[in-house]
């Protein structure tokens, strides 16, 4: 088979790959990402790419995804096309998986540790700073025919002192190591300890004072977006934050399509290395920009959904999204650097936040550690929206949780001009007198329409009767912003002449039906809880929002439209990443550890697929706030 | 280079080597054998080799070490001969080393578990039978929405029922197959978990039932000899045991040289390589033999002194030789198979007997446990004896120790014509009037005289009057045996005719002085622990000896040659490869396995080395059988 080379445009990378590769595989191959919400099953549609020179062969029943005068130009689907000549070909700004604004900050994690006291007496949010991971200096006394203890004993004597454990292991290599380090520099070593839960593991073993080089990673493994963050270990201060995509997009959009993958054609290796490489590749730009040794960094904290923690330890995940819903494991065991890949010292500990169930993961268990509702008496509620919305409600004696398939449709897909927050996504909405002002991310020209554009979007139609309660167009209006496509009505937000890519973008009426789906089962979820609990909204002293979707929301009209509960404005608070902010805390402090786990096994999870009081309450919510209006006191169109 | 062709004769193994390549590491490379004292250095003379065929370029040096016939014979060193031309070259029997009676064999090391009370009753010398690492068949309850918890909580629930913990881990390996291996076997699964001191780590998962295809090994790494014995953990039944020569003999014939060459010209890992072979190689053989899946081998205990438990791990011995001793470690971590190249299970558990100082070992250890000496009231001795003797006194409420140098004679080397107990070893000896009988191991001609053989020598000497008290030959006898080499007087055993070399086989007085300084070391030894402790060999309830040392000795005469206390003979017995009996132990009883760790922190080790009270007792004991008589009131010559 002849080797062949296909250059990728706007970038201009290329690559050579075997005759008969798919085109899916060669932009992969080239580290050049196309967008996919099937991974790769010919289903979706998104991985679409131009060909301007040279000759593919597609599929012949992937071409009902595009126009006649779209085939005359070239396009095909790049998983259902095979190279078979030097290609060149352009990936399309719809089809480029770009960078958006990904959230890396949180509140913060920890009281600062400048004073003694400070440490001790600060509990909420946060934890003594006490990492899980630290090095210790010690100047041990020579040994002599009276104290010839073994050189290893010598040294966790020594530590006793300083740290409180009941047992201590040492990793071969370590002990490999420990008798020239000690001799060779004069009986004064740092050693790197694992110090938690009563154990302590030392992991290395450095010749004089390296206290100075501590350092350990806070990760938070997001479906869609990737956040390390470099922690100096010695002090708490966060060094550098770095951010990708999720390369496993590659193998799907969302979580389902792959684990349909890792489960079928794939496997949960692949998933695996995918992510590893992510995590490898921000931590190496961590590492250079801030000049250290990546054998220097000796701990990680991973924090994030129950698929993306499968899938970092490359567990199989093929029980998760099947009743009964069976994860493989809740509480992850502790693992080394080398034992997944991870470029950092290869005897570093690696931990992830414990999940409590399979669509009830770490990184909900780092929102409610984040934002210290289970250190409190007053009651919380945390939603943490995206595909899946995760609902936890609680205090410091109980706390429950419960999930829901919020759909695409917030994180910019499943609707026409749906796109993510990235640039060009139209992110604010205000219609008035038949103008539409929007405001677009780093005012690029209109592109789509990401999450918090569309709950603009509904609100400011129903405000002005564009639609009714019930989401449908009022087609008595004679509005020329209201066409019709293929029979369905559809609202034009941007004319043709003011978009990237010189076609209108806007909303139809099916797209407004899907988010009231998604509003109405986001609401419905939150309702079930509070009502499992026998609350009523007015109790909620705090609604925390978690990630992404929280960013740019604009809250009064997310809670016009039936999205949020219509709590006081005031109690409505946004607490950024706190799946990355939870990581953190674990990383920074052993007592957070256990709060983890002590969370995590508190946590009392209502699993809504089979519950009748959720079914009856999406039904309730499929309307412009809500079929009963008593719920939402405060909203008036 | 070229590449040059060697033959070893009589085996006729023949190996490509390149052009310059020393005679001993060709031979390394053949697995040819040959003996070293000083471990390649030219020191010994010890790996003498005859080129029959080809040029070979000798160290000019090393001639010194042959006489003018063997120069002409093409007698050479191997470690000073470079390889020039294809060569066929002889072993000669000196040089070989060759299979000796390896002791196998030890007390039994648990109550037979056929009986359910059996198993709790009996606790001397045995233990429960419950082994550390073991197989486990579940059948589980398949999940449902209403118990939907973890796979891995599913099993470690049901385990629960079964075993006593208070955590329970799983490997990442075993956590990745889990999922898959439950669902393919409808919820019927074999875990092989390891269990003690309150913890449980799951090492596999296999579908069905699988718990009668489940085995561990016992090994006892001695210096010279490596015994690995194959044990079903179903029953506790031996399956079988191989023994072969410890490959590090290559490096070195005793624990200094060895260390010496890990230090100097070689490193930890040479060794350690070494002696995994040799574990790898006694496997395979009995893997092989009983038709066993090494898989299925998931355990390994290893007892053996504390430079072999260094090795074995890798770990840096080079302040076990020097003041003030200080091993690298004295409890070893557990590690995995993988860790450390061994073919059985990767994840299978290796556990080593503690050792207790740099020269007191898990040997000594194991040799304390399988004579159940600290589990009795009575007061006991253990008197493991090779190179060096390890001593322990005690019983259940303490222990000390001590180790002497006793010098290689015992172990057939470091006499002229000392040999270890293999083929044509010397092994009896009795004197009258004038006449030698003795009886050769394996009834070959004689080759050389053994430790056994030479303590019947010295006493036969002494009691016909051919030597004094003070070991030196009365020259005023008529004895046609009693001839003048190089100005040493020395004793023929065996006539040149009557020998495998034609050379006769005598016993210099040189020897007899090296003898009765070996003998004085392992009784001041002896004499100085009970001193210490306030007692009188009277007290000694038994007196256990161990090791090779012990299998052919004649108690009366290692009595009245002032070897052992003088004790009534009763008292004295032989307990085999206590070694290797204490890691079966280990192996299949949690108990003792906490016990191994119990007896080890209880023994006081007593420094020998600047002892005054040792010193004077040795000085003393230089005689035959001692220069205080009333401490041997039973002998009379």
């Amino acid at each position: 088979m002849r080797n062949l080379k296909v250059t990728f445009l706007p970038e201009g990378k290329e690559v050579e790959v075997k005759e008969g590769t798919t085109l899916f595989e060669a932009a992969e191959k080239a580290g050049v990402y196309v967008n996919s919400v099937c991974g790769g099953e010919g289903t979706c549609g998104e991985c679409r790419l131009q060909v301007m020179q040279g000759k593919a062969k597609s599929d012949k029943h992937s071409i009902g995804f595009f126009t006649t005068e779209e085939i005359k130009n070239g396009y095909v689907l790049a998983c259902q096309t095979r190279v078979e000549d030097d290609l060149v070909v352009v990936v399309p700004a719809r089809s480029r998986v770009e960078m958006e604004k990904i959230i890396t900050e949180g509140i913060p994690a920890y009281s600062e540790p400048a004073k003694e006291s400070a440490r001790t007496s600060r509990r909420e949010p946060g934890y003594p700073f006490d990492p899980i991971v630290k090095k210790v200096y010690l100047e041990l006394p020579p040994p002599t025919l009276a104290d010839n203890v073994a050189n290893i004993d010598r040294v966790t004597r020594e530590l006793s002192k300083r740290l409180s454990f009941s047992r201590c292991d040492v990793s071969l290599r370590c002990l490999q190591d420990i008798a020239d380090k000690m001799r060779e520099h004069n009986w004064k070593v740092t050693v790197t300890v694992a110090n938690f839960e009563g154990a302590c593991r030392i992991l290395r073993v450095e010749g004089a004072d390296t206290t100075d080089h501590d350092y350990g990673l806070a990760v938070d493994v997001g479906t869609t977006t990737v956040v390390v963050q470099l922690v100096n270990l010695k002090n708490g201060k966060i060094i550098g934050v770095e951010a990708n995509h999720n390369m496993q997009a590659h193998y799907g959009d969302d979580v389902i399509s792959r684990m349909v993958f890792a489960c079928g054609r794939g496997s949960p290796q692949i998933l695996q290395k995918a992510i590893v490489t992510n995590i490898n590749v921000l931590t190496a730009a961590l590492v250079k920009d801030s000049k250290i040794d990546p054998n220097d960094i000796t701990c990680l904290v991973a924090s994030g959904n129950t698929t993306m923690s499968h899938f970092l330890y490359g567990l199989t995940p093929c029980s998760l999204r099947l009743e009964p819903y069976v994860p493989t494991a809740t509480v992850y065991p502790q693992v080394t650097a080398k034992e997944i890949g991870l470029n950092i010292n290869p005897e570093a500990i690696i931990e992830m936040l414990p999940s409590v169930a399979s669509y009830i993961g770490g990184d909900t268990v780092a929102g409610v550690l984040a934002c210290g509702m289970a250190d409190r008496a007053e009651i919380s509620c945390l939603i943490d929206c995206g595909t899946n919305a995760e609902i936890a409600i609680g205090n410091n004696e109980w706390l429950v949780t419960c999930s829901a398939s919020a759909g695409p449709a917030f994180e910019g897909s499943g609707t026409k001009w749906g796109m993510r927050a990235t640039l060009g996504a139209i992110e604010k909405v205000q219609i008035d007198g038949g103008q539409v002002i929007y405001q677009t991310i780093s005012k690029g020209k209109p592109r789509g329409i990401c999450g918090s554009g569309l709950i603009d979007c509904i609100y400011e139609l129903a405000r002005n009767r564009v639609i009714g309660r019930d989401g449908k167009f009022d087609l008595s209006r004679n509005d020329p912003r209201l066409i019709f496509e293929n029979d369905v009505a559809e609202y034009i937000l941007a004319f043709p002449q003011e978009t990237e890519t010189g076609q209108a973008v806007t909303i139809t009426e099916t797209d407004i039906g899907n988010l009231i789906k998604s509003k109405g089962a986001v609401f419905a979820a939150v309702k079930s809880l509070v009502d499992y609990v026998g609350l009523s909204f007015a109790q909620l002293g705090n609604v925390y929002l978690a990630g992404g979707f929280g960013s740019s929301i604009d809250v009064p009209k997310a809670i016009a439209i039936g999205l949020l509960p219509d709590v006081e404005i005031g109690r409505v608070r946004y607490i950024g990443n706190s799946s990355l902010t939870g990581a953190r805390m674990v990383l920074l402090s052993g007592h957070a550890f256990e709060a983890s786990r002590t969370v995590a096994r508190r946590m009392t999870n209502i699993e809504l697929s089979n519950y009748v009081p959720f079914m009856n309450e999406f039904i309730a919510s499929l309307f412009l706030p809500h079929t009963d209006d008593k719920l939402f006191p405060s909203v008036h169109y």
